[in-house]
């Protein structure tokens, strides 16, 4: 992946974090700065990664193993750096993805007790060995996560009923995956948005300017 | 796998090459015997599995990327396996699925030209480590394959539209995987419907009076 010229940035934490927010305030400010910026949502992102994304979100999928479920995501992650975060990058632009492989770290490896090492072959292996150049990791605690969830069950998803114990194990799989990344940027999500995105725009600033 | 008492056939091959004419015959005749058979269709055979199916036979996909199709079928065979395959031959059943891990490691090893020791890892990872205790291969040479393919333009689906080159390759991906695999009976698919069919009635009978 030496050809990219672009930046790479994911957002990564539990829904309800607040990434969405967060993604939208610093897509805003690069355009403003008249930088090129391509959002990608995680799965999803292409055509055909939002069939993917429909098939793992649908709720009359209950009886999906884990390991279909990784595997789902790999498709939909691979079909979205080869048609879109690639391209992108080698044309120069800021790509800020919703969640990439340290979601499925998180959620299969930690969460649903997946072999870490197998994941992290698949994640390597699905995404040609590209990874993000900066992760900002919004870090909510899964009292707080639980609440803020219940306020939109209207939005609630397959992985959204798992209930308390999976975020828990979900949230110790990104404090491990801070810990042996430099890449990661550890954010307190219970802290004012303004704050938080103050925190983002002055380390996507830096690094622009490097 | 140890617990399983079943039967495990695959049927191989490429398309035209008479696997489904043979899995009906073999089907009946099991089954007119006395014996519980379960009959299952790769990729789909269960209903994520159809789903994943529908994905890939889409024409409109048609800017998959080798490794997007790869991980779909690994994510439909996860599936079937242990919705379907396990429970059937724990169940003590025989199992006939027209196309397994074979399949991705003719197709998309040797005719889309992925490692081939990155697939035999997915193969073992998604189907848990289960084998076919017999697999069919129907051998067809490269010409006749595309002729009785063209008599049956109607039902041409994306894998069918790679040409001639391709499905050589497919095929000499098939022999390798037959002269490594003491479980692969090689048939001779240009011959007459019966005498293919007698060949593996008498292998299948005697595999299970064992």
């Amino acid at each position: 992946m030496s050809d990219k010229n672009g930046l790479f940035i994911t957002f990564e934490g539990v829904d309800g974090s607040g990434k969405t927010t967060q993604i939208r305030k610093l897509h805003d400010f690069l355009e403003n700065q008249g930088i090129a910026v391509d959002l990608i949502r995680e799965p999803g992102g292409t055509a055909i990664g939002e069939q993917i994304r429909a098939l793992l979100l649908d709720k009359s999928n209950g009886e999906m193993s884990s390991e279909t479920e990784l595997l789902l995501y790999e498709a939909a992650r691979s079909q979205i750096v080869r048609e879109r975060i690639l391209p992108s990058l080698r044309a120069g632009q800021v790509v800020i993805c919703d969640r990439f492989f340290d979601s499925t770290t998180a959620y299969q490896g930690y969460g649903r007790g997946l072999d870490l090492a197998d994941i992290e072959r698949l994640n390597r292996w699905a995404t040609g060995g590209l990874e993000p150049d900066l992760t900002f990791f919004l870090d909510l605690p899964v009292k707080e996560a639980m609440r803020r969830m219940e306020g939109r069950l209207i939005d609630s998803d397959r992985l959204e009923e798992e209930g308390c114990e999976f975020l828990s194990r979900v949230r110790d799989g990104y404090l491990e995956i801070l810990a042996r990344n430099s890449r990661m940027v550890h954010l307190d999500a219970t802290t004012p948005i303004d704050s938080i995105y103050k925190q983002i725009q002055s380390k996507v600033w830096e690094v622009i300017n490097k």
